[in-house]
C-alpha cells in the first residue's frame, strides 16, 4: 500500500501517523521523502489497513493498494492451477471441460432422474438441481427443500453423477452434507458471510456464483471467506452481471474468465442459462466462455421447459442440449481441451 | 397480465394455453380477438404467473404486466401512510422526521454510550450501531457481536434511546430480541430470503435496506416477504446504488424516495453515510432526502472517526453532526415536517 | 502523478523510463528508494502524460494520478465560485437559484410565447425550448430547426427572457448566434469533441449537459474543451445517469451537485424533468437539487402536454409548475438562497 | 403497439383517443373490449407513434411496442444476412471471417505502413488507423487529422489494405471519400445524429461502433438513422459497454452477438481491444467474438506499443498479433468459417 501524503506534512505528523499504522496494523512504514512529495511505503500485510480511517487523516492526498486484498485465492500465492474434485471422479480445472447440467428445481422423481440420464448421455458428468430456491417473489414456487435434495440423492444413486445444489441457510449444512457432492452459494448469497464462513469450516467443494452486481475483487473476496476458513475447494461461476441493457437478462461478463484465470489460480466455470436468460443464447455463450478459457459450464436442461416450475425461458430442450453439446466439442477441441 | 399473441395462433392453441393458465395458476382469462392480433388479459391473482414459462410457448410474442407483483406493500391496497413504531415513542412515518444516529460499529462501552448522549442532545431519537459487521474481507474487523448487542443495551438504558442494529444470520433472532428495538436487514442481506422468512415471524419493526444492485420493484418484492410472513412493521431504507461512477462509493438514488412514497405505503427513510462514503457528502445529501419526500434519515456518528474500527471515512464528527442537524431543520420546515 | 515500481526494476531502467518521461512529456522525475520498494514522483503538469504507455513498461506495477486532469474547470486554480452571465440580467451561480422553464420543443409561435409569458409569470429568468432535437428515432420528430430558433427569438422579444436552446452542428454556430444567448450541449453529444472545440472558439455562454452514462471526471474534461479553447463561460447540468433500474428513466445522480460544487468553481444547474422522464416527479427532484446545493434548475414546461410533439410525460402543466415553483421557494430560503 | 386502458375509461374517452392516434399518427386502432379491460392494439406504422404524450393520458395504464422500432436493420424484413462489401475484395458478414488490424493513431508513414504490411501477412484483411482521435482530454495527442488521412491512403497504395478510419465531423466527409473504403462512426459518435444523417447521404459502408452505454436497441434505432437516409452498407460494431466493473476497461457485451444476429441482418464484428483495454485479454475475447458467431474483429497493432501516441496498454506487438491470429484459426474452423 502507498500513502501519498499532501504538501505541508511536518515530519511530527508522518512520525505519528507511521507509529500508529505500526501498532495498529503491524505493518512496516517506508517513508519516501522526495522534493515536495513524501509518500509512505507499506510493507507487511497490509489486508486489513482501514483505507477509510486513513482518508480522514488530513495530511493524507491518497491512498493506493499495490496488492491485491486476496491472499489464499491469489495466483501469486499458487501459480499453478488448483483443479478441484468434486464426487469421485469428476476434476474441475483439469483439461477436461466439465458439464454441469440439470433442471433449474427438482420437480419429481421422474423429472429429476429422466433429466440426470439424458445429461449424462450426452456428456453432463455433474447433475444439478435446485431443491432450495431463492425466488424474487414469496408468491413463486420456492422448491420442493428437504424433499427435492431426497430427489436429488435418487438420482445420483440411479446415475453415478456427483450432485451440486444450493444452500441458502446455514442451519442446512448438516442436512446437505450426506446428499450433495458440492455445495452451490448462489449469485444473491454471495456476500453472505455467515454462510460463507460455515461453509468454509467444511470439507466439500463449494461453487460460489458471482453476486450479479459484484466485482471481481469482491467474488474472489468472498472465495477467500471460505479458504480463510480452512475450505480450499473453491469453483468460481460467472453467471453474468446487471447492467443498463435490458435485451439480456444479464449481461455475461466474458472478460472475467481470463481476469480470474490471470489472478487466481481457482477453476473458472460459466453459467451461460442465467448469464442470457433465454435458450437461444445459450449455445453462443457456452462456446464463448470455453474460447475464453473456462474450466466448465453449468446448463440448464428441462424435459419440459415450457411447463417448467422455474427458469423455462432459459432451459434446453433435450434436443437442443444434444445440439449445443456437439458444437462446444468443436471449440473445446480447438482450445486444446476436451469435454 | 397482458399476453400478446403472434399472429397465427389458432384458436384451439389459444383455448389450450388458456385451460392451463387457468389450472395452474387459477386465474380467469380473458381472450381480446381483434382484426389480426390477439391478447389475452388475465384476470386474479396474477402475482404468481411463471412469465419465463409462458415465454417458451411458440405463439406468445410478449408479455405486460399489469399489476405490480407486490400486494401487501402496495399502496392500491392501503391508501393512507404506513406509521411504524421503533421502541415507546418512535413513529417513523408521521410529520416528524426520525433522524437514527449513531456509529458503524459498537467499539466499546464509552464510545457507544457518549456517542448515544451526543446524538440524542442533537435531536435523534433512535441508537444505530453494528454489532455483527458484514464485511467484503474475512480480514476486516467483523464486529464485537454478542458483546456488541449488550453494549448497544447498555447504552439503551442510559439514554432511553430506541437501538435499531443490523441482523445477519437467522439462528441469532433470539439474542437480538431481548436487546434491539428494531432489526436491520442490510443492503448485501436484502435478497436473503431464509433471513427474511424468519423475521416476518416476529413481530417487531424491520428496516430494510435496499441492495446496492437492486430495482425498486425487488426492493418492494423483500418487503413483500416481511409482510406476507405476517410482520407488516416494514421501514425501506434507500443506501445508494452501484453505478459506474467512481467519485462517490454509491449513487443515492434521491428517485427512489418519491418513487416509493407513490407506489408504497411504507415509510422511507435515507442513509446518505453508507451512498456518499464520505463526510462532506452528508450533509448535502441529508438534505436532499428531506426535500424529496423522505422520512428520515440514518446518519453515522463517531467520536473519533479518524481512528473509527469501520467505515471512519464516512462519519460525522460531533460538530460537523451538529451543523447538519442544524441545517435539516431548515429543510424539514420548508416541507411542512420537523425534526 | 505516482509510479510504482516492481521488485526489480533496476537503476538503469529506472534512469532509462525517467528519461524518457521528462523529454516526451516534460515532467521531472523524482525516484523515492525504499527498501524494496521504488516509487516515481512525477512533478510538473502530467495532464498529458500517457498512463497507457506506461503500462506497457514491464516493470511498472501501478500508476495514481495525485492531480485531477482538469486544470481551467477545478476549484484548485479559481477557489471562487464563478458567476455565469446569460442575456443581461441573468447569473447563474450567485445568490439568486436560476430556473430555466419552457418546452421539450418549439412547436409554434403561439405556444412559445405562452409558454415563455407563463413561466416568466412564475418566476423563470430564462426560456428554454428545442430547435433541433436529437432523437433516438430517426422517425420520430426532429424539431423545427431553424424556423424553431426565429420563433424563440420572436419569444424573447415579447418577454425579454434570454434563451438557451441545443446545438447539434458546429456548422450551426453562426446561425445560432444572434438568436440564442446560451447555446445547450446536450448529454449526447457531451463528448463531442469537436462541437466543444468550435464552442469554445465563441464567447457565449454554454450550458453543458453530463452525458448519461458519463463520470464527473469526464464530465470536467469536457468543460475542460471548452475553457481551454477561451471560452469560460461554462455552466454544468446534471441530468440523470443510465442504470439498471428502469422505475425511472435516468437516476438523478444527486451526489453530483456537491461533488461538482467541491471541485470545479464552476456553477451547476439539474434537470428534474430529464432525470426522472415523468411529470410527478419534478417537483421533489427539484426540491432535492437545492437543497443538495443547486444553483439552477432547468424543467420541461408545456401548455398541453398530453399533445406535446416530444417529451410530453414529463412536462408540467401550467399549474403544477406553479405548484412546483411554489414549494422551491420554502427550500431556497432554507439554504439562504432566493428564487 | 398494445395500450391497456385503465378500467373506468369510457367509450367516449376510447374513441376520442383513437380517433386522435389515428389522425396524428396514421395508425388503425383496434379496440378489444374485455370484462374489465379493454385493450388497444394499434395496427400500421407506430414507429413514430410518441408514448410519452400517449403516458399523460389520464386513462391510458401502459403501454407495450409489439413491433421494434428498426425497420431497415431488422431481420424481420430481410430474413437473409446482409453482407457487406469493403474495397474491392473485402465482404464483411459471408464465411470468410474479417479482421481489420492497425495502431490506435496513425503517427508516421514508416509506423503505419510497417505495421499495415506485418497485419496483412497474418491475414488481416482490412487496415484501421486514427487520424482524427476523440480524446476525452483536450490536453491529450488528437491524431494527425489530414495528414494521418493521407498516411492511410499511402499504406492502402502499398499494400492494397482498403482502410477505415474514424470520422468525427460532418464537415469532413468530402475529404475521408477518397482516402477511406469505410467510415468509422465512434463510440462516443453513436447518438451524433447529424453526422449519421450526412452518412446516410453517401454510398460507402460505415462501420457504426456502439455506444459505451448505449442499449441494442438504440445502436440499431442508429443504423436505422443511415438507412433511412440511404445507405444500407452498415457493420455493427460491439466494443464493450460501461458497467461497475474496473478490472476491465469496458465490459464486452458477448451476448450482443447472438442478439444482433437473430433480430437483424446486418454483420457484427467486435473489437476487442477497447472492450478490455488490456493487451493480455485481446486473445481471449477475440476468440470468444468468433465462437459467439461475430463476422468480424477489429484488432490494434503497434510495432511499439510502450511508446504508441495512444492506448498503448491495449495494442497487441506484432509477435502476440501472429499468436492471436493462429488461435483464431481454430476457433474459426470449428465454427465452420475461416479467417
Amino acid at each position: 500500500m502507498i500513502i501519498v501524503m499532501k504538501n505541508g506534512a511536518s515530519k511530527e505528523h508522518i512520525d505519528h501517523l507511521s507509529g500508529w499504522l505500526t501498532e495498529r496494523f503491524g505493518v512496516h512504514v517506508n517513508p519516501l521523502y522526495g522534493t515536495g512529495t513524501t509518500v509512505l511505503a507499506l510493507i507487511g500485510d497490509t489486508a486489513s489497513v482501514d483505507k477509510d480511517a486513513l482518508l480522514r487523516d488530513e495530511y493524507v492526498e491518497r491512498i493506493t493498494k499495490v496488492q491485491e486484498p486476496f491472499k489464499l485465492a491469489n495466483r501469486k500465492m499458487h501459480p499453478q492451477d488448483s483443479v478441484i474434485q468434486i464426487g469421485q471422479d469428476v476434476f474441475v480445472g483439469d483439461r477436461k471441460i466439465v458439464v454441469m447440467a440439470g433442471p433449474c428445481s427438482v420437480e419429481s422423481r421422474e423429472q429429476i432422474t429422466d433429466i440426470a440420464k439424458h445429461a449424462q448421455s450426452q456428456g453432463a458428468t455433474v447433475l444439478r438441481g435446485g431443491a432450495w430456491k431463492p425466488r424474487s417473489s414469496p408468491y413463486s414456487f420456492q422448491g420442493l427443500k428437504a424433499e427435492g435434495l431426497e430427489l436429488l440423492h435418487h438420482a445420483h444413486q440411479e446415475t453415478g453423477l456427483p450432485i451440486v445444489t444450493e444452500i441458502t441457510n446455514p442451519a442446512h449444512i448438516e442436512l446437505f452434507l450426506d446428499k450433495c457432492d458440492c455445495f452451490q452459494v448462489g449469485a444473491r448469497n454471495m456476500q453472505n458471510f455467515e454462510l460463507l464462513k460455515e461453509l468454509g469450516r467444511i470439507n466439500k467443494p463449494v461453487l460460489l456464483k458471482r453476486g450479479f452486481a459484484n466485482t471481481i475483487e469482491e467474488f474472489l473476496m468472498s472465495a477467500e471467506y471460505l479458504m480463510a476458513g480452512g475450505n480450499e475447494n473453491v469453483i468460481l461461476c460467472e453467471r453474468g452481471i446487471r447492467t443498463y441493457e435490458t435485451y439480456t437478462r444479464n449481461t455475461l461478463d466474458i472478460s472475467a474468465v481470463p481476469v480470474l484465470k490471470r489472478i487466481s489460480h481457482l477453476p473458472v466455470i460459466v453459467d451461460p442459462s442465467h448469464a442470457g436468460g433465454i435458450y437461444w443464447m445459450v449455445a453462443p455463450l457456452a462456446r464463448a466462455a470455453i474460447a475464453a478459457g473456462a474450466d466448465g459450464l453449468m446448463i440448464e436442461v428441462h424435459n419440459d421447459p415450457a411447463h417448467a416450475l422455474s427458469d423455462g425461458a432459459q432451459s434446453l430442450t433435450y434436443e437442443s442440449f444434444e445440439e449445443t453439446m456437439a458444437s462446444l466439442r468443436g471449440i473445446a477441441n480447438a482450445m486444446g481441451r476436451e469435454i
